[in-house]
């Protein structure tokens, strides 16, 4: 997005173009029977509360961490969908990925200002210790709100609680916990 | 899909692959704020019904169709999106194009019988008169449920009517012919 | 329909006509408490696949089947509905029976082109091959959504496996196999 | 219904067997794109506020109305869809509209107590004062709605104003200027 | 609400300013997982139901009931919610409830002619045999509905049946034995 | 919320405990006929995009922000509504003012840890900057929603744009600017 624009401008057609979001469903829940589900907006403010979350232990146990960066990570790591919708990709070879990545990569471009597209990216990194709690965050919203939508009879979510990938933990012991937390509760076992 | 099962089985394990595109959306519809609107499953009637239709008339200018399999073709045409959503591609380099093309033709390979395979196979190829008048009757479904939903009062659909794209006639004058019909109906001009 | 009309037009209309399909629900499952459920729209698109995976396997029982006029009444047999809505009839006399049937035979003249009105008759008149096949595709369909329905906890469907119409085989005896079929994996007896 | 039955049994099961029309939707709107609409129960809740409304406007011209009758008899009036759903019968023949009545009256007797089903039958009788008020209501607050959606910008209802049908007044001068009144007030010319 | 209006103006203005009654939810279900749920419009209308057959009850009994003012008050005891929507209130001191009954008073007071505000008033009064149906009736459709929705796999109801409140009986012997019934129906204890 | 628990069930807890606000309407827009609309969790999340994007637009001014606590403060802003649902209040005395901000004071404490109790409260006082932020930030998403819903055709929302507590700034002179960017682009003229 050019930022030779008014800030006014900058701001309300950010806001335009990220709308979608909060029309657009969370593919994977529909795909196992729970409609309506949860919008993409719905989930990235999941995200950013667990992430808040997160930071709060962390901290707790005496790491510094940048809360500000990690929360405008968890604002922004889904905006792409903005244009393409939630999809899930059950057939992911490394050269589907590199393509995914390059078109997400580009409307992230399109569509945020400088600051959040910064922000887009070190989330994509997913190296700093910031960029690790959101995509830890990311999984952990995921799998809490499975856990709801079970006990609220919405769908037939069981393959969710056999998919090692819906635990990424990105090397957070925390995150670990809270996964083993979240199993016991459901009364499951976590895989892997 | 392995052969080696029972019919019984095929039969049924098709229809419940398959059944996830009667509960997901048509993403474009969403995207501009007609919600809820149809499904992938409404939309595929929709396209076999045009197709019939265009058919008819074909065969009527004295043109020899084989209809089975352009129905087939409309039925099937969509169905990786049992798995991935509907998923519009707003930037499409060469390389995104392909990869994607890898994924649906393999998801497609894992949800059909080897038949409906081989007819999503033509379709794609979008070389055979039959595959012509799917990838035309994918269009003329759209823009026609343009029209009915503009007429509605759901959405802000007018972008649709300045994309080229979705005009895609296959060469066919009778296709061309009715996009024509639906611009004057609906008071537009056709780019391009 | 009047056939005097140009046929970018019957195309055009038929669709309109038949488009609010897309936007009725299957009333059965609404009176079980599946909210939302599937369109009239959806339903008839998983008639047409089942329809279609039949004539594979009666072909290669080695029977002789037209499969366009198959799919063809696949896709207007609920045409009328389009019209009424999906009007489950629990209290059917024979004079009942006799005056829906003369509603349906008007709205299926309005609604569709010569070729579709001679497809939807034949579908009623329930005699050749090819009508019995979508006259047994119709309840197999509807079965096997309801065994989805029940697995991702939508509604309550239990009236369903008791009520001997549900299983209509129209002496298909491969239909008979695919009911078996699916009643076993629902854990069910078939009735009657 | 057999009256047999225990007190407590009779309200539970009465109002488990209406409970269906909470979810089903009025058709008529949804055959012309507002969807989601309003269900039966919220027809049939506005059909008895108007009733309630027409009552104390002709007491006050001084004429005599068993209001109680009139409330019972808004409360069931659609009692039987509970089963059938929201029915539009465009094509309505002498024979076709006896066969549904004596479909309906069958459902109205299975549904309803004794009492409810007088009441029922009352107002499909449509000779008292007080069914008169009712059949009105049923027809006004279906144009208070139209008009309602509309200025929601919610479907496309035009044909509504040009059917006289929809303006039946049981020849109840009131109701007749109430009509009026809608039309002036959605800017269009009441028809016949 | 001015009195000083043309009659005919008063119906169709009540009508409008009570319409959203039908768009807005009834939270407690939503609250609890059950999406959609049912509409306020579709509560009272319930509750009417529930009125008019406790009343008949009654009669039988021997009471003398006055069933035009019971069934006025079922159909605007919830009036005010047509401007605020149904609000659970999980803290209630005495000054808040203080403070809400004012709010609804005055908003009852703009709402509704001075016939049913009067009604509202008697409603919340909550003294006379007339009113006491209502109120019971008010939690008696709720609880008849919870074990609807938990037949139908909607939400995760489990707490309406732990909590006293629910089982309001006015003093009602009656009322007190249709609780006993449902819970009986839903396997569950009666709390308190 | 106490503080013993483990740090892990507090993250669940809370995510639990917010997560009806992804299942709760914004009722205001379901007042006005915007039938699906947005959930509390969508608006949560489109206000802390505005803040941060208010913050960007400071800072660049050369004013200095905490943006950790902004962001903080936009998402935990209506944690209480997770309880009571959206609850607009058309008739608010001094009284009622003052009760509910005690019920939601109440619940914010139930349901939120220390520190986003803390950040619950700083909002609330709406008088550091950062509060002030945000409180702008809540008002000028929900006049950009209005702008983007009527482009979509959904709903009457013209008294939207005539209640001056709609364009609450804050004393912020970019809030007023962005206010009077969005009048201009809707076409209105901004009242006050």
């Amino acid at each position: 997005m050019s930022e030779a624009v008014l800030v006014e401008d900058r701001i309300i057609d950010t806001l335009i173009r990220l709308d979608p979001l909060a029309d657009l469903p969370r593919t994977g829940w529909l795909l196992r029977g729970v409609r309506p589900c949860e919008s993409i907006a719905d989930h990235s403010f999941g995200v950013a509360l667990v992430a808040m979350l997160l930071t709060d232990a962390l901290r707790e146990e005496g790491q510094v961490v940048d809360g500000e960066r990690v929360l405008r990570m968890a604002l922004v790591h889904d905006a792409p969908e903005a244009r393409t919708g939630d999809v899930p990709m059950p057939v992911k070879s490394a050269e589907v990925e590199r393509a995914l990545d390059e078109v997400d990569a580009r409307l992230a471009r399109e569509l945020l200002p400088d600051e959040q597209y910064s922000s887009w990216r070190e989330a994509e990194a997913a190296e700093s210790l910031e960029a690790r709690i959101v995509k830890a965050a990311d999984k952990l919203q995921m799998m809490i709100k499975a856990h709801v939508y079970e006990r609220q009879s919405r769908g037939h979510l069981e393959e969710f609680w056999h998919n090692p990938k819906n635990f990424r933990d990105m090397d957070l012991p925390l995150a670990r916990r809270v996964y083993d937390r979240i199993c016991e509760r459901a009364g499951r076992e976590r895989p892997g």
